[in-house]
């Protein structure tokens, strides 16, 4: 029944979320200390979760000596620094999303926790969805058959702090803001023994006065012949657009996470007081979130992280993972420039994938396209002839 | 952080949810005893949940030494019984719904608590709801202005127990299973300190071989002028129906917390092994819940209660709210016999609450009644004559 | 290929949903003569409409000699005179809903109708939906057996011409303006032949000041058993709320008309020039219908007069049908006043209808009140007790 | 009031829709004479539909004496030839999706037309649908600002006839037959005077046993800077999938024309005798569509195509359209091969389009990315630094 007490670096909203799950009620785990840049931020901060002690001090933050996690939830262009201090700490490392700005960082973050040993893990919440988490067992368990399709969803008006839209200090636009989610979400659905093989992007810079790009479109095709699909944008109006659908040989799923998930409402802007939260309006018909840190995984990601510390096991997200969403991510902005697919470069550790499997049903040797029973019960079949290939219809009483 | 240790008498579908609730990873509280009319069930329950201990005896559960909550998730009939013995020792009692068979044995039950002075709690999960919560602070807030109308829906295709179809064991059917959950829905929507005035029931056994009512609506007038409306029906095809809905002279809100809750798939049937559970088939479209014990209220409602425990405070929902659901329901079964409106019976604890206000707004002394915008910007407005009531239409151009 | 040339009694709003209708593009009916209260009005709707005449005298518009079809779209107190009109013209005449402000001047136009042998028809419009009419087409053919329980919502802001809100001269409140839909679309559901026994009604005044109701809910029992339950208000917020549901034996409906048809637009403000019709607010996220006329039934309407006129069959609706509408509505009120189930009084064309039949399947002669399969394979039965009516299980492995 | 009598070429499954269609009741139009390669096929579709006339010679039904308009409703290799008599006989000619089998196919039809003076049409229904057409309207009307990004997705588990699925006779798989629904409605919404410039696909084979894919993803840009991204399967689950969405700079367009659109059905399968059309299965949720041919557009474009005859405009999809469809699917199969972005080859007839203006607010100089309003009522401003790009926060009480 031990808990865990975390040192949090990072005081943004990122910071929040993560510690209001941290904090809820009737749990075992807490934030220690917290770490800001600035002594205001610390302190309100601090105050505003009752968190006992607060620095400017990273160093300090991480060596701590009552907290045995250290979660990173700071700007992309830190992370490298951070898990290295709490690994010369020897402590458990979470990383927030995306673990690094490009693959290479990335791949030095993940040996450097591997070859200290120490515990890391990514902190990548919206795999972590209730919904997805069941949908992805439904597809494991074989409910839709061989996935052949998957689109993911991310989209928002934009972030709410400057270095997102930096693209040194964020490493890119929204495909790194937004679609790291994406690729993880993907792969969950796939299967993430299924190599990401290569990625062709559109990208453009539409609306916004910036450099990195506003709206992005990414195909992935995997090693079974599946294919990936993810938008991403922070030009999207009416909230916060969060959607995946999943086809299979024998099924499908949609997941809708935030503007229609069966809480509905209408305001006339005639009542009081009442100010909803997230939404870009508070008039008109409204689309809130019931458990908000529930909906978006952070509950049941902590609760990975934490028992996959205690027992020893690997969680389900690991620093490995992130370091394969950066070379996704590194190869989608290569084929932006070069206008043409792109390898996923990496070390894979993984094997290949079978191809999906066509359907193998053929009658007196043609391959069977189709089969449909007629109205008087008679059989229809579409064939395609074994020699020729052409497509003919053959209607059976048998 | 100290957590508690619960006797949970009772190991049958509501003892499994409120376990799996109870047992949440990260949580500081356990089940410590489990009590079970028969030793084959008491075992099975606790190697499920790995509980320390089981008996027989109800009384040795309660007294366990290690134990300072008492959760009461037994058959009606047995309620009174449980916490006559959870009060003799002292305990907290948190007690499932119904609170009892009817308003005069939960009067008995509420009395007792009281005169010892133990803690006791009403478990009223549905009130829990994430989007209740949030739809209920909303409400609160003036969002919707004053509440005119509330539906609550819950049916299914009837429940898993023997005793629950027994019309002397459960002291009702479906507006006694169900029909308790939207009572405090209702009461939740319009004002807890708003006094429902009076009843009027429509109830059939429409399919089933039994005695008690498989459906019935349920008309209940508060003392706002308000109106809550409940269905319930154990006849009901497609899964768990459970929707609200709250209409205001300023909103609407609606709820729908099981069958379409932004998780939508579809599956042919021929995919391998997977068994999608309480949906009434496996195959074709299927709308499962993600987190199903957060989304039906479990999770905030132990929470509150133990919350409420630490730190002297009532609960959301307290035994006196149990009794008034006891007090609703009788007058309901009253009305189903006279068919006429029936006045709710109980020692009400608040005052009277104001009428919902009309709208005061008048021209040249008439009352407004509507007023539009023409398309030339003239405004249009709909007068009830103050002398005489007719109504008539006055175009203005002020 | 004739068409029908119509003379049109009344230039608001319902009047121009008619015309629309008839003058859809490649139709061959047209209105040939409108007839309006006030030349104004009368010469506006013609230019608008293309209609060649127009006049302010009823007699002339229906003794035009050129039309064969009156379709009375006034208010309802005139529609006892303009129905004698047409009928001592000798031509069909098309009633708007109310049939009329109670069941004597119901029955008195009825029996005028079909005394003189003209073709009457009423135009209840809600339940020529396109979705109403496959869903009562499927329910018909036995898609969700038995029909238990329909509700049917109708719930707007308030209607736009100052007689809706006058007692006197609509004949009551939101029941008789809404309400007569929802009578109709119920009798669609549980079968025409199955007669309306009694009623038992909540009504009040809430929010405007106003004579008649702006909120009731009504419970209509039908002689099979069947519950039908409209809900009806002048007083919602967020468009026009039209839902209908239909709970079977085997199976389950839910139509939305209006709100959530699948059209879902956000708009912020900043765009130009565009006001969405008929929508609370033009901002935010809007729910647009596609094909208005369509949608709410007005085409499917007309087509089933005309074709009834033209193959000399009954339509759909009949007068019939309004007649009893009214006297539904009039026990409805007296049910408002006496707060007790009020006999619909009326003289019923049909004959009995048998009670929904219960399950009868036993074992061991006990009726089976529930099966289920164990996840052992074995079946548990739920039993009542053929002696004493006590419930029980049974687990077996036949 | 005068009628057209349509030659109807081909009695497939097209051709059902398009009677059913042209004979709804009250119209003016009607099918005069049918042709089919075979008599028995050409015998039943006349009775089905009660046509006066069949043969199995295409030239004596298109020069049939009574005939005006000649519809195309042929597999796709046979469209030159049929466009090629129908222009002999000088009558107006209305062909179904796709115009043809590439482009170069396609232009010799639309010269031959326009070289011959008759009005030409092409049937691209989708187009037409009430909430699509609405749509538009309301994008053209600025109600979401200048469009940046539409999605069309059109999947089922695929066609009934057996040339459909080969490449030959068809000209291609999946992408051929819905695809160029697709590229209609996107143009449609990004406007069609902007052109199409150039096209990235995806397409594989992965189920059926076939040449032509069955799978495909095409990426659109057009000369604005908008993307068009749409989705084609021929391997579905759960019935027909049409859905589209739009991001505008100041709104959200999303429309579900098939499998959500209000009409929710569940049965148990226990029921009698209910075929539900075009849907995988009869039992479970189901989700039927009210007016099938009304939502499908069939009914709003013959109302427009004999509109444009009867007025001497051009309809709203000439067969001009259909040759950019074709030309847009011929680089989206030259992109496949190639895998890199391929021009779209034409003769484009429109001039070219400005770019997505980016906003132009500046403050000190330095563009403004993202402004919001912090709670204590201080302006938050994200900046782009007018010299160096940096992005940085500035709060401000101005």
């Amino acid at each position: 029944m031990q808990g865990h007490t975390v040192t949090m670096l990072g005081t943004g909203l990122i910071g929040d979320f993560y510690t209001m799950t941290l904090h809820q009620p009737r749990g075992r785990d807490r934030v220690g200390v917290a770490y800001s840049r600035t002594e205001e931020r610390g302190r309100a901060f601090s105050d505003r979760w009752e968190i006992p002690e607060h620095t400017t001090s990273m160093e300090d933050a991480i060596n701590h000596p009552e907290t045995d996690v250290v979660v990173v939830g700071l700007p992309n262009f830190l992370h490298e620094q951070a898990v290295a201090l709490a690994v010369d700490a020897g402590k458990a490392v979470l990383v927030t999303k995306p673990l690094a700005r490009d693959a290479a960082e990335a791949k030095r973050i993940l040996d450097r926790v591997e070859a200290a040993g120490v515990f890391g893990g990514y902190l990548e919440d919206l795999v972590y969805t209730p919904k997805t988490l069941k949908a992805v067992d439904a597809v494991a368990g074989g409910a839709i058959g061989d996935v052949t399709w998957v689109r993911s969803r991310e989209t928002h008006p934009g972030p709410h702090s400057a270095w997102f839209w930096d693209k040194e200090m964020a490493g890119g636009g929204a495909i790194v803001d937004l679609g790291c989610h994406c690729i993880e979400i993907i792969r969950s659905f796939v299967g993430k023994e299924n190599r990401p093989v290569e990625v062709m992007t559109w990208a453009d810079t539409l609306v916004h006065p910036i450099q990195a790009e506003d709206n992005a479109v990414v195909l992935l095709r995997f090693d079974s012949g599946a294919l990936g699909q993810f938008e991403v944008s922070w030009t999207f109006r009416g909230g916060m657009d969060l959607r995946d659908e999943v086809a299979g040989t024998e099924g499908t799923i949609w997941l809708n996470h935030f503007l229609r998930t069966g809480y509905e409402m209408y305001s006339s802007g005639g009542g009081d007081g009442y100010v909803a939260e997230k939404l870009e309006s508070t008039e008109g018909w409204l689309f809130p979130v019931g458990d908000e840190i529930g909906e978006l995984g952070y509950t049941a990601m902590f609760t990975d992280m934490f028992e996959a510390i205690d027992s020893g096991r690997a969680p389900r997200e690991t620093l490995y993972d992130g370091y394969v969403v950066n070379a996704v991510m590194d190869a989608a902005y290569r084929s932006a420039e070069s206008r043409q697919w792109e390898s996923v470069e990496m070390d894979w550790r993984g094997g290949p994938t079978p191809r999906i499997g066509k359907r193998g049903v053929t009658h007196d040797g043609h391959a069977v396209v189709k089969e449909e029973t007629l109205p008087d019960g008679r059989r229809k079949l579409i064939l395609s002839d074994k020699d020729t290939g052409s497509v003919f219809d053959l209607v059976t009483s048998d």
